[in-house]
């Protein structure tokens, strides 16, 4: 009698958000950037991707991927990629190891859940990815640390990497042209320096912009600004962000990070047609930044921005106060405030009325522009669960 | 009995808008820049100062300058710099030539007078600075040519030194310590291509934005993507430009400026902290010349920004339908409309309607943010003219 056991794991993986911006892909069938970059990965109770991979001779035949239960195309030459790599891995133990059961070519159906809401315009690829790849790697129980792991989710997603490691990540661009060198590494645990938080300011789009994948390959071919970034500017910043991270040096960080965001969007302004993912209440978010700054007189918060209009807001613990505080008190009453993290804050009125006269304009931006706010932190990559989204039938459940 | 005499000369000078942008200087004190740039010269019937250089023995004894009926700060190091140079070769003359009339050390009474609003925002210094040196120059009756001019006019106001010229001129930034090799050149007169048109659409800032010598010192010595603009991009691009005009190229020339304008914008975001000029209703009028070029199936529309977020859009007359004919139904009746070249254009509802969908936002912000139009072409250098804003008795009089 043939085996008809439904095999599953489970993990949940991080949101990460960058601080040096992957931008270009040297190679874009294997997902191999043009240069390194470097990310914050964010606390899992706030934004995680929880995925179950399962497998089973019952299955039918072709792999499935279910992700917050609507059915994803696994045809494509990424999310192919992932699962021919992992199955070779499984298979190499299986050839080794004569007791284990052989799974390796068995049908794969992955469950796929986000916790937060898609309509927030978050990156999820990133955690996406790095969950698939993490799943079904214990699914398959490989040996494989983190670093071997992250060359498979770069195929997926380049930034999923990233994902797959808590705290201060760096992904190194690499020069071989396999890719066998491009991959993340940890540059500090989250516990190096766990006083980083984030504030997010979901900013709704009118439209949804060009595509990263598009865009980045335009940027490549005319911006004429992009060589210099991807060849001078960023390996000089990420010897200083790693440099900063290990210091502890907020204010390095800091001033990094926003002109390393600026460096992005100018390369895609500068692509022919021009990329716009910032608008005016982005720009707003960065007048407040500014204002905060400039009142307590040093680097206390620093924005950046992916391919989309939202903020993210760095800061330290410590200046809780004068940066949430402010934002909170300038925005008023959105979603997101509500939370455990956000109920604890309270609007810093005395700071908003000192920045008022000046960024009048920019906090009347971010009221209106403003959709949600998302609180959050440096946090912990890919934990392994034992909460499954695939029951013992092998049919996909509700996350509790 | 000393000469009491009042010697008066007056003239016309135009503004030019750079298609090829001057952002950065070598050398703040003598307005050198970091890279060559290219401009248009507009008409005067449309956009023009007019100025009258005026000295007798008569005046008070310090120099004077009114602009639009304001006396203005004639201390300042630029025009100080332009006041000693015209005067030191009024002196050379006087010396050569005895015969002439000993007027260079006369106190100077110049009056001015713009016939566009300040409101619109447009870079009035360039045209009031030709004006300036192009009246002086008249009322000392130098012998020297606009390109020697053009020096002078240039320590005053760097694009200046452009408006010394009628249509396609270039500046080149020259190499010398001194400037001497920093003049402006005509690349084709307006009669080479007089079917170049430009529609400005005036839109109103929040805020006056950071003014362009603050800006443009900060972005040298912060962006670090801006040696590539000055010392790759701008040098390969001039060719391309002076090539385009030559040919009357337009779809080389259109593409150049728009490339140009986003590489100038780009280091302005790459600067720390970032300068933002454009906001969303420039964009909404990048999107829609996009959209009125991808209809055309070629680039007939070349939108461009200087250090404000109106946009200039030139186009050829043959375009005149499509082109200001689709702004005009998508914006409505505003203020510009109404004058002659205005009247003269239809609203092109049609084409309006084929791109609705597309660009209905960007219609949208265009329709609530430009404020006035203005539809203007190519056109002549300063002309010298016998309508004086000096009387007879030395006093300012209004333009009729």
């Amino acid at each position: 009698m043939a085996d008809t056991k439904i095999y599953r794991a489970s993990t949940t993986a991080p949101v990460n958000i960058a601080v040096i911006k992957y931008w270009g892909k040297r190679d874009p069938k294997l997902n191999l950037p043009t240069n390194s970059s470097l990310s914050v990965t964010l606390a899992q109770s706030d934004l995680r991707t929880h995925t179950t991979a399962s497998c089973s001779s019952s299955y039918p035949s072709s792999d499935s991927l279910l992700l917050n239960g609507q059915d994803q195309d696994v045809s494509g030459a990424r999310t192919q990629a992932c699962f021919r790599e992992l199955r070779s891995l499984r298979k190499q133990l299986e050839d080794q190891d004569s007791s284990l059961s052989k799974i390796a070519d068995l049908p794969l159906k992955i469950v796929s859940e986000n916790n937060f809401p898609t309509a927030a315009g978050l990156a999820s690829s990133a955690a996406g990815f790095a969950a698939l790849v993490r799943a079904i790697a214990n699914l398959y129980e490989l040996k494989q640390d983190e670093t071997e792991l992250s060359r498979i989710a770069r195929q997926g997603s380049g930034s999923a990497c990233r994902s797959l490691f808590g705290g201060y990540v760096g992904w190194n661009a690499g020069t071989q042209a396999d890719g066998s060198d491009s991959m993340a590494y940890q540059v500090a645990p989250a516990s190096h320096w766990p006083q980083m938080r984030a504030l997010i300011l979901v900013v709704s789009a009118a439209k949804k912009g060009v595509s990263s994948t598009t865009g980045m390959q335009t940027t490549v071919a005319t911006s004429s600004l992009f060589p210099a970034r991807a060849n001078e500017t960023v390996p000089r910043r990420m010897k200083e962000m790693e440099k900063a991270i290990q210091e502890r040096d907020f204010e390095t960080f800091g001033k990094v990070t926003m002109m390393d965001s600026n460096s992005f969007h100018a390369t895609c302004l500068d692509t022919y047609p021009p990329i716009f993912y910032m608008n005016d209440v982005s720009r707003a978010a960065i007048k407040v930044v500014e204002t905060i700054n400039a009142a307590a007189g040093k680097t206390i918060a620093a924005y950046t921005f992916d391919a989309g209009p939202n903020a993210v807001i760095y800061y330290l613990e410590e200046s809780e106060k004068e940066v949430v505080g402010l934002f909170k008190a300038a925005i008023g009453d959105k979603e997101g405030w509500t939370g455990t993290r956000g109920r604890a804050v309270e609007a810093n009125i005395a700071a908003l009325y000192k920045v008022q006269a000046e960024a009048s304009v920019a906090i009347g931006l971010l009221k209106e522009g403003v959709s949600r706010i998302i609180l959050t932190g440096v946090g912990e990559g890919p934990v392994k669960t034992e909460e499954t989204l695939v029951d013992e039938q092998g049919q996909a459940v509700s996350p509790k």
